[in-house]
């Protein structure tokens, strides 16, 4: 029997594989030019990271966690989001220390795993593109996570979404509007889902997350948290609100937006995508917010943070429709056929030449027909075709010809060293 | 308690990571112009694909894996190398078929992970960068792949390796090997390590990588595989290693060189690099080899493949003392400091601008005072500082400086936009 991919799992090849590689390589040229710099973490830490950051009766950590115990007993999980392991980093490294510059401001491309029903979009090993900046609770550094997510995903060519905002203001809101949450569903608990029963107990903000018809009727009348914060949550929510309307930065205020983790405080977002080729209703391809209690959770300082999460799965979906120029598949520049005794080594020299002057170059390494070297050419999308049989290499004159046209000219072997040359006379 | 991070994993933290990225960006184009394409395969498969691939009885699979059951109860395990998550995906996804031009030539970079001793250059996730090429029996094809491990690592800048060369022949050749090995340790069985008497009855040849000093004595006097190369593996190891001198290729012929995986056929071969300041004795970064029985192993059709795998990890010591400008941090084009009512948001503007130009830029959210930001701007590595505060708003005249010397020049709002120019104006 064939051994098959997990389940939930893909293989992406090439043809599709360059697609990743740009959109990754727009994303990092991105937070270069914003001075985010890299952190790589574990692919899996302690469980304790996990329970800690999203809350140990999350979804997340309860149902979806490929957690097990190592050789060695300790009980470890790979990572479902990249938020957590980075906070673990932060503390573990010390880096609120003063040899750090202020606020800290890094980025992530991670692999990160969710034990889900797979469907379009959603893998069990998936991919999130996220950053965080820790160490400033200024309205600024909300407008610049929020405008760097909005910049990024118009310089990937994502069209027709919607940035959602909202604010879950600080502790105080937070738990005079928990209250007001249980007083509500409290009376009509029987008629709520198992899961959202539970929830009413454990952190009722998630019930307004549910997907289960028995819940979302009484969602519409639920508290808002609008109504619950005060007058410095209230100021500070405008502040960034003015900020993006002066930076043309379109949003939405939704009420019902709350995120599905727990470590959010302060302002809350979500750009999401409609597209009926896609999804039946608008779906979330980058979500983030503030978190100013998540460091302390790990021990570290009290240290504001704020940051952003991107799907990369559902991001390239969404590219794929709304950017297709992403997907071409890119050719290269030379094919060097090689025909007769000796002409091999000459091949491969020639393409270690032109590799070394920064051109792609391929050659036939099963030296088949002149016919079929030719249609290989074709189907690796060579711009130029270099002819190298046993005469030219007799004569010391090679042929080189342009596959578009069909344009040749004559070129030495000293020519091969300087490529470029011999491209400008082609083009003259 | 704090959460720290688990045993033999680390943190690449902004200040390392932009060496790794460099790195990978690199290889990224090296294998991009010799026209390897990059495959993505997930980071943990079926269990059964390691142990067809590795050999249920090598270290690997038997002591050093990180296996478990996933929630719907299937056995699985992080991959402990690249290559048999490639060859899995080039069966399940018929990569063999003639609308896949042959060879079939991609690369990857690959998170992978081994319960092991950590130590210098070797953690529990670990990283490798590799090709592979399937579909050519060709010599070619391994001189290929030969050549391009040693352009990669030359253009990565590692200097003092040797290159150890070794063939194994085809499977008669191996089958008469094996017998011999048997019948020299045989006698001796009783001398030998625990793990050498069990690799005795089961793959012989990994008793000649043993580490163990039981084993090592008798390993000088062993049969060599080069005695027992029949004309046919003799006359191919001789094309290779004839072309290998033709591009100024060194090579060592390295007799006691088997590999660790019971996967290789043909030639195989390591870049060992020695560095006392690193390690004791000479260390792999690189090693690969041909595998033409592997793709059948997962009930593909007969093909012939090649390939290497470079210990990222590893990889990195080395650069860091051979190529040390790989781990230069970098700075940023311009820090826009801010001051006074209303400035705030200018800096976000202007900084907005000069991101979307293509230059670095950043700002100080936190709006500290003009000598902190000055300093923050030092420590950043800023080139340029462009002062921002209420006079120069209303004044619409901003001062820039160059850190370096110290010259400055004035320049208007509007010139903002077409920084390029203030730029070749400060040059002058």
């Amino acid at each position: 029997m064939k051994v098959q991919r997990p389940k939930g799992t893909v293989d992406i090849l090439p043809g599709e594989s360059g697609s990743w590689e740009k959109v990754e390589s727009i994303a990092r040229n991105f937070f270069k030019r914003a001075n985010y710099r890299e952190i790589r973490t574990p692919s899996f830490e302690n469980y304790e990271v996990f329970s800690r950051s999203s809350g140990e009766t999350s979804d997340v950590v309860s149902k979806e966690m490929y957690d097990f115990n190592d050789k060695g007993g300790r009980h470890i999980a790979l990572r479902p989001e990249g938020t957590a392991g980075v906070v673990r980093a932060y503390v573990e490294n010390k880096l609120y220390g003063p040899d750090v510059v202020k606020p800290f401001s890094v980025y992530y491309i991670d692999n990160t795993f969710r034990y889900e029903r797979p469907q379009a979009g959603r893998q069990r090993e998936f991919h999130q593109i996220g950053v965080e900046s820790f160490g400033s609770d200024s309205p600024l550094a909300d407008v610049e996570t929020l405008m760097m997510a909005h910049d990024l995903l118009a310089e990937l060519g994502v069209k027709n979404y919607e940035l959602h905002i909202n604010s879950l203001g600080n502790a105080q809101v937070r738990e005079a509007y928990h209250d007001a949450l249980v007083n509500y569903f409290t009376p009509v608990k029987d008629q709520l889902s198992e899961d959202s029963q539970r929830r009413l107990s454990q952190n009722p903000l998630r019930i307004l997350d549910s997907k289960d018809e028995r819940d979302k009727k009484f969602l519409p009348n639920a508290p808002k948290i609008v109504d619950y914060l005060d007058d410095e949550s209230r100021k500070n929510f405008k502040t960034i609100t003015d900020m993006l309307e002066q930076l043309g930065i379109n949003y939405v205020m939704d009420d019902d937006l709350v995120r599905g983790l727990d470590y959010y405080t302060g302002i809350i977002f979500e750009f999401m995508v409609e597209d009926k080729n896609l999804w039946e209703s608008a779906t979330t391809i980058l979500g983030g917010g503030r978190y100013n209690h998540l460091v302390e959770e790990f021990d570290g300082p009290e240290t504001p943070a704020v940051g952003f999460g991107i799907g990369e799965e559902r991001l390239m979906l969404v590219l794929k429709e709304q950017n297709p120029d992403l997907f071409q598949e890119e050719g290269i520049d030379f094919f060097i056929t090689n025909i007769g005794a000796g002409t091999e080594f000459k091949a491969v020299e020639v393409a270690r030449s032109l590799r070394e002057q920064g051109f792609s170059a391929q050659y036939d390494v099963d030296q088949k027909k002149l016919k079929q070297q030719f249609r290989k050419a074709d189907r690796v999308h060579a711009t130029f075709v270099i002819t190298l049989g046993a005469k030219e290499l007799e004569n010391g004159v090679l042929n080189i010809k342009r596959l578009s046209d069909g344009k040749t000219i004559d070129l030495s072997l000293e020519d091969i060293n300087n490529m470029q040359d011999v491209i400008n006379k082609l083009e003259d």
